[in-house]
This record gives structure tokens, sequence and C-alpha cells, in this order.
């Protein structure tokens, strides 16, 4: 098999092993940990204000995750992105719930205003309400989109001048000039919690080797996709297939990328 | 297969998805997120002040787990409670290790006290300690009731115009009249963590759509114990059991409650 | 099979099953409540200042952990565990990060000087930063000793009159006079995060019902690293590892450890 640059990048952060500092929800942190481990990364989790500019000092990419926030915790992130954008390390914003409180929207707004955020991933009608675009969020998996959502991604990275990816059936990932398409996945995916939390992690590895956010980006809906297909042709459930959604992504041979992900151009 | 007043329930939740808002601990959280998932309903957890009435208020139903608390998070609790009582949705009380400690017996007291509270399920401990009728509680996990434990739950039904569920061999639901006893499940569920916190997060998901706390926190009790028997048959060990008792709830037909489950009379 | 002093010790953590209290974070909780069970002890967790004397009062051991700490969360370990103190109960350390930010490190060396610890167990860039012999942490995995790392431990040991462990490929466990190395385990151990906290869970079982912490800390990294042997033989990937892992140690027979352990002294 050979490369392309989607499998070069899973291959260079199996290399290099960046660290991926995440300031993230207690629901899904665990699975954050390992499978950012199974893309290549070595996880590190740290909230207190005392230290987060000193972690953000070390890593290579931050990840932002709002799933159980406080303010306090917005003010570590803040922290923490401060010296990311001072480092000029990549940060990944997960606003996990932004549309179903205030202080999730508000909070994912206060972020995108006050850090650079290099890649802002969320589902539909996350996107949709932090674009101010409309849309309903109920809890944190039920969702509806203001609009079209890759007209809705596609704005929002406009106004921003950052990279938006929304999670769903088809991925869509958009620096607002560029759109990709990438059609990897299970609908398994949704049958365990915490999927979205985990491609967050794998994007935050991928780009924390990678220059380039859009195609790093890519790369980890892909490589997260090819392995929810791979664990649903042999789960006998939610939970087996999460089992073998971690196997499969840390078996996987970069390689695949280049023949398995179903990447297109909207 | 036929239905009942049980699996009718179990198939509503696959149906309705209920919203199930937890407010919990961060020891058992992500397997209370998936057990809800598997049981039919869509979990969501936040605890902060600024928070936790919007998404009471959104909430089919609230799960309050004492698990690892804090008097900032009793305060939450209230708060989500108050808001879960003037909406008229159900409460569910998990007292995890009242007894052991003095917060944790007061701590549950006040919530008993302040909120209008549907079910209340506990280990024969917690509630024996509860109750006022002794008992003692070692830990989370280790106990002993002050008295005969069907006796101890009704009397505090009575007293307290709630649902009492205890968590044992054999679970026991009352209302203070009708006393309803389930005999599914296995010893297995006692090698592994949580077992407690996952079937109250069922107890919720049923809750979320009935209106019949009883029938409800019985078929909640019957269904998490049929996947439990499943799971021992096939494990090889906890951890392959705790795998497969999720995968066992999730691929259960809810006609299966009509058949399977072990619901006397006390 | 016969007996043999560490697998006594396993067999009796079976028998009595002490309770294993601990503070610790919030990545791993979860694994270290299911290795705790795994290995005979019945696990609890608590952090409220409330609670944390009540809950030492009543626990056989005490397990600290900063893997996610903030300075409230230390000041509740320095109150659990002078209680520990008081009654004279064993106090284990697991410093993760220590080296990483000075939070880390200065919250370790404050521990250490406040609290009788019995056991420190970190890795080898860990212990040679709280050793003051230099060494290099960069998040929770990655590190380098700053000395030969027996030498560091023993030293260490010496210093602080307690017994310092250092896991690896090969384990370290010295009271500063005698000094075992341990060479069960597998590199898969490395693949999956929070190996490092669950074997500090394995000891604090032990070491709640024995009094010969030399030997019983050696007897938990035998005992976890014979599981993670066996584990690694039948895993198709790092998730599957980590359930076998958990139910290898499960289902071991404690005369195991007289048989498969490879123990040797420095």
């Amino acid at each position: 098999m050979k490369q392309n640059a989607y499998s070069e990048i899973f291959a260079d952060a199996r290399k290099k092993r960046p660290l991926v500092y995440h300031i993230t929800n207690y629901v899904t942190v665990n699975d954050c940990a390992n499978i950012t481990l199974c893309a290549g990364g070595a996880p590190v989790m740290a909230d207190a204000p005392e230290e987060v500019e000193e972690m953000a000092g070390i890593a290579d990419v931050l990840v932002l995750n709002i799933g159980t926030l406080n303010p306090g915790l917005i003010d570590a992130m803040i922290l923490a992105g401060s010296m990311a954008n001072e480092r000029k390390i990549p940060v990944i914003l997960d606003p996990v719930g932004a549309g179903a409180t205030r202080l999730r929207t508000q909070s994912a707004l206060k972020i995108l205003d006050e850090i650079k955020v290099t890649v802002l991933k969320g589902n539909a009608g996350e996107i949709s309400v932090l674009a101010g675009a409309g849309g309903e969020v109920r809890g944190v998996d039920s969702h509806r989109s203001g609009g079209d959502p890759v007209t809705v991604a596609r704005d929002l990275a406009r106004l921003r001048g950052i990279v938006v990816s929304v999670s769903g059936q088809t991925d869509i990932v958009t620096d607002g000039t560029n759109t990709l398409l990438i059609d990897n996945g299970h609908a398994m995916m949704g049958s365990i919690s915490g999927t979205g939390c985990m491609v967050a992690s794998v994007i935050g590895t991928f780009n924390g080797i990678s220059h380039k956010p859009t195609v790093a980006t890519t790369a980890a809906f892909a490589a997260f996709g090819i392995a929810g297909e791979r664990a649903a042709a042999v789960a006998n459930g939610p939970m087996s297939f999460k089992t073998a959604l971690f196997d499969h992504l840390a078996e996987m041979d970069p390689e695949t990328l280049s023949t398995c992900a179903k990447i297109s151009k909207a």
C-alpha cells in the first residue's frame, strides 16, 4: 500500500507521539486518554489553574472539551489556551452541548472569542448554534441544525478564520474555502457515549504533528470512522463494539487511510 | 412473545428515548452514560449551579447519585431537583454510601427532605440507615440492614410517600402498599464496580417515560438482572462480564421481560 | 501448587477483603475501583474535606494519587493521611506527573513531608525528581531518570524511611536495605492509560492486609504483571488487552504467585 497526505499524518503521529494535553469532562475522559494512545499520541489531563499554563507549555496540542464545565474550568481553559496561542501550538475545541444551556453556549463563544482556536469540532446542532444560525440542542446527543450543515460550517470557518468540522453520518471539514466530506463510520458509533469526544482527541493527536489542520482533521475522522466500520463487523453490542473500536484504531496500518478513507470535496 | 406492563415500558423507552439527566459521581459516570443508552435513554451529565436548572428544564427524568459528593454538589442537586419537582418530572435518588459517613447520611436526608423524590434506590444498609432503622455501611459495598429489608423499605416508603427500592440478591420495590420482589441477576454483578449506579440509570430511563414508578422500577431491575444472567453465561471474568452486561441489555428484546422476569409479590 | 510469602498475601486479600480508600484522579478512577475488586479489595472513593477523615477512619489502607490534582484535593489528602497515620493504616502515594509541573512536584513533596507514607510508587522519572536526583517528566507517561533507578530508589527509601517502588520493564521495590526486582509484565501495559494507577490500587489492596510493605508491594507488582502477560496472549489490541488484564487478575489463583512470579534480589 502507498502513502498519501492523510496516511502520512497518521504514520507520523505514531512515530513522534505528540503530547496531547486535554482539559475535558469527567464522563468520557478515560476514553479520550485511551483513544489518544490508540491514535499515536501521549495523553495528559490537568485542570488546576496553578498548572495549566505549565502543562500547555510542554504540550504539542491542546484539546478543550466543555462536556462537564463550570466557570472555573473555563477560566483554566482560557489560561491554557493563551499559553497554547503564545507557543503557536494548535487548539482543538469541542463545544459539547452548546445550545443546550446558556452556560455552554456562552462558554464556547467566550473561548472562540478569547483564544485562537485552530479546529472547532461539534455536531451539526452545536455548530449551528455557535454560528448564530439557529438550530436546537437537547442534552448532548440530540440536535438539529438551523441550516444546511456544510453552508453553516463554511460560513463560520470564514467568519472566525478557523477550521470548522462537523461530525455526523457524513463528517464535514472546512476552512471556509476548501470543504471535505468524510463518509467513513458506522451507525453503532451512536450506540455508545463519547464518540464525539474521542474523535476530538484523534483530531488533537493528528494536529499535534501536522501544520495542516484541514488535512489532519480529515485524516482523524477517516481513521476513526474506518476503525468504527471494522469494529461494527465483529461486535455483539455497543460495549464490545467500543472495545473493538479502540483495538482497530490501535492496530490499523496508517496506509489504510490511503485505500479505505472515503474523502470527497463538497 | 407477548408484551406485559414491564416489557411495554422497556419498548417505550427505546421508542421515546427519554433525556436522562444525571448529577452523579466521577467513578462510575461513564458506565451510567453507556447503560442509559443501552436501556433506551439519552444520557446527559452536568453539575454547574449555573446550568443545572436549565438542564433539568429540558430533561425527562433526573437521577441524583451521591457517590462522590461535596456540599456544592448537593446544592446543585437541590437546585436541579426543585426544577424537576416544578416540572413534575421524576427524581431518582441513589444515596451511595449513606451510613458510611455523616456527610453522606445527612446529604441523602437533606435531599429527601427538600426534594420530592420519586424513587429511592439503595442497598439494604443504606436504606436501613435512611429509614432510621439502624444498620451498618462500610464504604460503598459492604453493608448490613438493621431489620428485615422488606419491612424497612415498606415503612420508609409509607413514611416518605415515595417508592423505595432495595438492590440485593432479591431486589425489592415498594410504594408502601404494593411490594414486588425481583429475582433476576447474578452474583458476578458484585464483582464489578458500579452495578448499583448503573441500575439507578436504568430506573431513571424507564421512569423517564412511565408515570408508574413501581412498575417502571421493577421493570428496570428485571431488565438489568436478565442482562446480568446472560452476561455471566459468556464471561471469562469481571471485565468481560461487564462488556457483555452492556451488550445484552442493549440487544435485549423488550418482550424478554414478559417471559424471563422473575417478579413476585411480597 | 504451594504457597509462599507473596501468594499468601494475595490469598489473604481475597479472604479479608480490605477496604481500600482512594483519593485519586478522575481519569482512571473507574479502573482503580475495578482492579481493586479484582485483587480482592473493596474500593471506596471520596474527597470532600467534610468526610475524608471519617472515611480514613474505617479504611484498611489509603491510596493517594495526584493524577488530576488541585490544592483543595491535596488538603483533603493531608487530612485523610493524618487520620491514616493516627490509626497506623498504610498510606500509598502515586505521585503522577511529579516533575511535569511545579504543582505536582511540590504537592508530592508536601505529602511526603507531612504524612508518613508507607509505599511511594512512581515511574523512574517521578521517583528521580522526588529524590532530587534530576530526571525529566513529560506529561504523565514519558520520563527519564536522573540516575540508576535502583540506586535512586534505594537512596530515597533510606532518606525518607519508606518503601520506594518504581514501575518499569523491571519493577523495583526497596526499603533502602532490601531491594527486589520484579520481571513480570508485558509491553502492552504501556498501550493503555492507567496501568500505573491500577498497580497502585493493587499495592494498596495487598498492603491493606499485610504489615510487610516490601513483600506486599512486590506481590502486587508480580500479580499485576502476570495478569498482563496472560492478557497479552489473548488480546487483539489495547482495549481487549485491558479487559483481559482485569479478568486474569480476578481469576488468578493466588498460588500462581509462588510459581510464576519472577522476583530476584538486586
